[in-house]
């Protein structure tokens, strides 16, 4: 009764709390922006680390061809089956198997093979094979991104109550600006090459306030809570947060990329593309589609939304917000429950989650040197990075969730599940290397900080909502 | 009544007809081989051209990251389209579809546009992109050789006649032999840097002798002959081809890789693997998969599978005879109608063929210079490649059916129907390339062999069995 009560409250029509929350929302906003602007200007100050360009891995030079490929297929078949093995082991232990894959990545790189047995790790994922290893990566990423967008039923967001979308955006907004604070504390040390306060301090942000809906709605249905009150609560604020987390990495890689004057160009292109895609676009694929009633897709259609995920993707990187949002948006605005889509995500899940993001696993593996966190202090900036996500994203959440009347557990629950980062956090940490914004000893700081989140949800989430059966 | 009756008379028990195929068979197969030594020893004596290796697009320098993606997406999204265009032009004249992407392929590389547009071709197609774009080309059709492996039906080549397995294997030997004998003529001319004749030949030969199981399937259905007592037998005698070819190019490879003494190690253990895929892995697979009954498949079992799709193609290259063939062996010995088959049958097909093939498209466009075939005489040596490929094939094929029962015109229709080349030829013809058997010219001459093959067939099939309804 409690639980049914609650969702009443939360979808109902109570004008106090209605209000409450408008007026709530709004000066959250306001408080943000202004907090964010002092610390911006007080961070402006800094400066930053006098670090060379990090020397990727990207940029090693090529092995010759039919090497390459042996490398890619041993990298590929290394990763493919120790992420399986170990996610079949965090399965066990009740953590996502996703976090299994993505900690084989980890342990396969420099951070424990190239330090135990380098000659293993070289021949297993080699700094030349690095160029190759992104390409296969990168498109099994893109099509990853689409197929989150495809199975993102904007439907439901929209029959979300308020609460959602309050609760989604003070989830972001209070990591956000702990973030923005923290970058106070980091730019000065790890800053990437020649990159300037304010985007550093944005990606730091945002880095602290992405919710992966993928693995939650993954945790969800392992513990059967996805049509519960709570569960239903949790996916769309996620669903919610995804989309505003990624408008608002696309402005950060905007920023990032363009002069001071083109940032302008870049967010008003980037604004005037999403309107299109979901004022013309979508209504015309929601006419299109509805004719095809029933599987098999014919040929050319397939061919026609792959030309239109290639078109998107580049037409979002033509204008400076990365290639993913594309893939991401158009995946957005086709039908959730439309043929096409549910054709597109049982044909491609396989593929892309078995065969190419392993690429990407061990891709980011590669490029997480744990060993680059050094010494008594930065392990404490690591610990307080973690802290800080947790806290604002915990803390963020139970606040709003609060207000909009959830019970304690609930709130908390909730909380939890939104701390969940996975590999939505890992995409966009290796956004910010690409451009340099974030140096390598902060990247595996961050993916510890993802690893932890996310692994910590579960356990946490036991205590509260306790299992009904074992699987 | 003819149809039928011929039908019987291929696959019935007549004693003399299958004493004489036999009889014949063997002949042939004991003066192929005394004819190649001769060819052989004849053409041990030639003397390779003075060429440098030639200047792969591979080679060039890699661009950096973010543009390697741009380009890669632009490419992709250009080939694909340009290839659905023409693909479905190519349907309406009767070609098959897969044609118009081979030649959009072509004409957006150095043969056409790299003339007429240099600046455009650049854009398209840099130079820097031929490594990216050869990984992603090459996982793509390592996909697609498994899917050919998947498609093919072992069971009902068991049950083919003993004439299938005649027709299949002289129309092989002869465009075989007529390759060798060719060689002498185009060694001295256009063998890749430092390759021995003999490696040279048995490519050349190879590349004459291919017939493309998928292209002849898509014809035949297109004009509804597959289910024909002609259209059984044509399938039947392109799978036993496939099978064929594939393990002489395994051959081929072996030896051109190897040092001497090496080849016979190669060959030996490309024996064993075989052997061991076909006697242990095959069985225990067949039991195994009996278990799965319906879709959908665990994802464990997807994950199985694509973890030893990576390690048969990395144990066939270890070997020294090309990731593709282990990749085709594995899909060979999967049975045909198994849940597997099919679920990865359909899963696959669109994201290989559409996505991914463009890439091998575009690289194989790329490398194909039309522009180096100059000269009469040059333009006379590529008109007699076509000819003794076709010669070859119809001949050979024409012949043996003839021998076995078939009446001349289901004969001929036959003979047109294996000198189908397609996709699987210009799989073979990179190969060559990649291990700098052939040279570029030769590899350009060879391409325009393979396309003029391929969309010759539909249009000499018309004039024999008129198709009866246009789709």
């Amino acid at each position: 009764m409690q639980k049914s009560h609650e969702a009443e409250h939360l979808d109902g029509n109570h004008g106090i709390s209605r209000l409450r929350l408008r007026i709530a929302y709004g000066a959250m906003l306001i408080a943000a922006a202004v907090l964010f602007f002092v610390l911006d200007t007080w961070g402006k100050e800094l400066v930053a680390p006098a670090t060379e360009p990090a020397a990727e891995p990207g940029a090693a030079v090529p092995a010759s061809k039919a090497d390459a490929l042996v490398h890619l297929l041993i990298a590929l078949a290394v990763v493919l089956i120790a992420g399986r093995l170990l996610g079949r082991l965090f399965y066990y232990l009740g953590q996502p198997p996703v976090m299994g894959e993505v900690v084989a990545g980890i342990l396969l790189g420099p951070s424990l093979l190239g330090e135990v047995w380098p000659a293993a790790a070289a021949f297993i994922l080699p700094s030349s094979l690095a160029p190759n290893l992104a390409v296969v990566s990168q498109l099994g990423v893109i099509l990853y991104m689409f197929l989150v967008g495809l199975e993102l039923n904007l439907g439901v967001l929209r029959r979300q109550a308020h609460a959602a979308v309050v609760i989604a955006h003070t989830s972001i907004v209070v990591p956000f600006l702990l973030g923005v604070a923290l970058a106070l504390l980091l730019y000065p040390r790890f800053a990437g090459h020649a990159v300037a306060f304010t985007p550093f301090a944005l990606f730091v942000g945002i880095a602290l306030s992405i919710t992966a809906f993928p693995v939650l709605a993954r945790i969800l249905t392992d513990r059967q809570m996805q049509r519960t009150p709570l569960g239903i609560l949790a996916l769309g604020c996620a669903a919610i947060g995804d989309v505003t987390a990624w408008c608002l990495l696309a402005f950060v890689v905007g920023v990032a990329q363009a002069k001071l004057g083109d940032a302008l160009v870049t967010l008003a292109l980037a604004a005037a593309y999403i309107a299109l895609m979901f004022l013309v676009v979508r209504p015309i694929a929601f006419r299109f589609l509805a004719h095809f009633e029933k599987p098999p897709l014919p040929r050319g259609l397939t061919a026609l939304i792959f030309a239109a995920l290639l078109l998107s993707a580049l037409a979002t990187e033509a204008i400076g917000i990365h290639a993913l949002f594309g893939a991401f948006l158009l995946g957005a605005i086709i039908p959730h429950d439309s043929v096409l889509a549910r054709t597109f995500l049982s044909n491609l899940e396989d593929l892309v989650t078995v065969l190419l993001l392993p690429a990407f696993f061990a891709f980011t593996g590669m490029r997480t040197h744990i060993g680059l966190v050094s010494g008594m202090e930065q392990w404490l900036i690591c610990g307080l990075i973690i802290v800080a996500a947790t806290v604002g994203k915990v803390g963020g959440t139970l606040f709003s969730a609060r207000l909009g009347g959830l019970g304690w557990r609930n709130a908390t629950a909730l909380g939890l599940l939104m701390n969940t980062r996975g590999l939505m956090e890992l995409i966009v940490l290796n956004i910010g290397l690409d451009l340099n914004v974030i140096s390598p000893p902060l990247f595996a700081m961050m993916v510890l900080m993802a690893v932890a989140t996310t692994m910590a949800t579960a356990p946490l989430l036991q205590l509260l909502h306790p299992k009904n059966a074992e699987p």
